[in-house]
């Protein structure tokens, strides 16, 4: 579907963030992943676990149910699944029926997100989660924000789009981020197996009001931003600010945000947007002169949410539209080419162990 | 369509309870019966018509007319129709087109509801309205409850199915009607052609608060709670309570609740609910000390629709789903094939009379 | 599509207003014109412009952007695109790809409305604009109501077929311009190849207290309507109030109001109802005595949304029906056959010039 080929939505054999840790706990969290309603909680020993989120007697959304030691119990004839999966108890009869069990899924808890893997689990290999190459995010050292999270109205591939080409910053984030002409500026562009990266070297940047008021920068500066796509749903890459004329290749930047963006499919027209930064600790020191307006930064993706839902609102409305391709386009379509190719590869498969022996690039920056 | 075999919706032939007493006066009411819109309104006599919803003309709802003497006047042309569906009067000429006319439904009042057949007129006989097996309900001497109603945003057979399987008291409505271990207690399973009746025997049954407090019980009980399906779309039965350790065949039971429950397809993914409830003139004499609280009586069908309706969200955003049977279904899955034989026994007859001379086996209780 | 034959929709090589003067400015307003999102503003000279309302580059919507010089900036990446069409400005590169441009729309402004041409620019010639046959609302002399708007959520045709046939004014606006047995009065009937026009006169007409109010008119009236069908969205007409017994042909009436209504397709099921009024001088002095009370006006025109609105309900819920065709419908089932005429001429033509050399028989009244 668009803008993916026709009848292409979404690879099902990857890790996807599906919650934040502190959204899942000792009451049932319902989400839809991948079309598929998955609820969400904690066993007593503090385990987030995933399982199908449908109660399979009689359909009733588990989301609804409550948790019982490691188990999720049913609200509506009390069966109950253990963390694994199986039924442990039916209150209406003693023997379980063979096939009385949720499906699990995966869910790998790193930093304060929770990563699961809606396709085949004898292929989840934890060395796959893509923050794996960005140590920043799991690193103590550095200080993370809490993340942020938005249920984004319009299908995901449309804010992976948006990741993917930057220049929108100098338009829809005129007055936050978008300081230099981003969209002007030509980016370095590099690729690997299954991820991708743009580098921009923005030099002499008028930065904006807002980054005045909330990083402390003052005067033009040397910007240097730089995003890898680790398909088919997680970005990270960092927002670096030298003084101008630095050695950038040498000096240390006065300033060094690190940001972490997922995207997750939750239906066909809808998906899950999680967002944070970090900064290394002597630029947290400093900030700390000028604390960080939340605020702020909320208005910067609230603004890509909006225009992904009113991008989604005319495709709903009047259908697909032919595009046109600009140059600044060349990297986000090569970020659809490897999501489609992922999408191909499992439905050629049909089931059978894709190919995930290739060498991981795309490491950390 | 799931509960039921791809295809199959509802049967037509057949008394459903359409709308209560009380709602339907001297303003028209417009409902949908079985995806087909209704209006409900008295005549000056008093006597209430059920006919179809919408002008022949110009395809107005004449739930938006008014009535007049007799009749329904459209109020977009003003063309006026008799509660025999006749169009009497047309403000813009003095001939009435031999086609202007309205489907008119047979509709019968039993205590405070109104019974509708959607189907072939000439079958609706009046016997077969299936309160008649119950005649507590239009026994004057027992003390009724004003009947409730609820439009559910789920598929009917979905309540029935609900009121098929009473293990879910001990989980949906646990602090309520749920005291004893009804999920647990084997219920015996009666059927006949077009009827099956369910009952439970729970000894020393520890009530809940809310019995306690709304009905007076103290101690613990020996409970008995029988259900009748009328099919497609009537329950009725009772909640006795005993003395623990009486003889339940001989004694008579401290609180003895007879209760009520019609469904009805509005549409394929709604429906209505009426419900109503009756106790014999002694045990209202005590009650009377415990006056009962209408508000807890709520809360028990409030949680019953909100359950249906999240399975039919469930169903709307993640398809049907394969269904895993427990033994406490059997009773159920029995409801579901009575019904669906009704719908092909219409289905094969084809306009003809179906066999209705079928010994009425679903007596008073 | 019902009220019109199976996959007719609506004609676009003709104007149909689109907007009011006041609604279009130097922000951009987005509009779906028979299921196009269309974008209106206008240049610093003050001409009002319509282009697609989608960026052709990401699909996001150019109502979202914002004026620039006489151009409409993208919010999302800022290609800038000139009142024609063309794209102007790129921020990510110099040069502009070939089929980057806009599609534009043909943009009258007569009076205080904006008549656009959906379909063959090259066949947008002015002089068809309909209100041409009319003189009334564009002679400045005559005093007007500013245009009232309504969003219908209805299917345009169900309007048409509402100002078609006027024997709903008896009914549906009984209370306000009802006055008169409308409904009673068999209509004159005249037409040419693209226009048809209803001419009723209703001798010693009751007036309603509305119009007593609202008008000033006390005593009972001979009245005079007319309403002409510039197919496929303009009707025009008046409506005349004489001293009961005078002699129409000759004689001035008390009160002479012209009136103007304009429907335009905005989606398979919705459309946008323009509507305003006019008074010659003298009336207008007369009237100051009698200010209009416009909040009643408005009351009529609410009621007309509404019963749409109701209707599109009812097709949406249960489908379409059978209409019972009756004597008053003449009129109106002529016009739908002249808008179906009007379709078919379009899809035989496939793109051709349409035979648009008819002389035009709908003058002024």
């Amino acid at each position: 579907m668009y803008p993916l080929s026709a009848g292409l939505y979404a690879p099902r054999n990857c890790w996807y963030v599906a919650a934040r840790s502190a959204e899942v706990g000792r009451v049932p969290l319902e989400r839809f992943i991948l079309d598929e309603p998955v609820v969400f909680y904690r066993t007593e020993a503090g385990e987030a676990v995933a399982l199908a989120g449908r109660c399979p007697h009689r359909g009733y959304p588990l989301g609804r149910g409550r948790i019982e030691g490691d188990a999720v119990v049913c609200g509506y004839h009390g069966l109950r699944f253990e963390a694994d999966g199986h039924c442990s108890h039916i209150p209406s009869q003693e023997t379980i029926p063979p096939g009385c069990r949720l499906k699990t899924y995966p869910l790998v808890e790193h930093w304060e997100w929770l990563w699961m893997w809606p396709g085949d689990p004898a292929l989840a290999d934890e060395a796959l989660i893509p923050d794996n190459r960005t140590p920043t995010l799991t690193d103590p050292a550095w200080v993370k924000r809490s993340p942020l999270y938005w249920k984004v109205e319009g299908r995901y591939q449309l804010l992976n789009d948006n990741l993917l080409d930057l220049t929108h910053l100098t338009v829809l984030h005129a007055d936050t981020i978008g300081g230099g002409d981003v969209a002007g500026t030509r980016e370095r562009h590099e690729e690997g197996e299954d991820w991708m990266r743009s580098i921009r070297w923005i030099p002499n940047a008028v930065v904006t009001d807002w980054v005045r008021k909330s990083r402390g920068i003052v005067g033009p500066v040397d910007r240097e931003i730089m995003l890898t796509f680790a398909a088919p749903g997680f970005h990270y890459g960092h927002d670096r600010y030298f003084p101008a004329g630095a050695d950038h290749g040498n000096d240390r930047p006065s300033l060094d945000i690190h940001i972490f963006h997922a995207v997750t499919p939750a239906t066909r027209t809808s998906c899950h947007y999680f967002a944070s930064s970090a900064v290394d600790p002597v630029t947290f020191e400093l900030s700390r002169k000028h604390p960080p307006d939340t605020g702020s930064a909320v208005k910067i993706f609230t603004e890509d949410v909006e225009a992904i839902g009113e991008i989604e609102r005319l495709l709903g409305a009047a259908g697909d539209f032919e595009e046109v391709p600009l140059r600044a386009d060349v990297h986000a379509l090569r970020g659809r080419h490897m999501v489609q190719a992922m999408i191909r590869a499992e439905l050629s498969s049909q089931g059978a162990i894709p190919d995930r022996s290739r060498p991981q690039h795309g490491d950390a920056h």
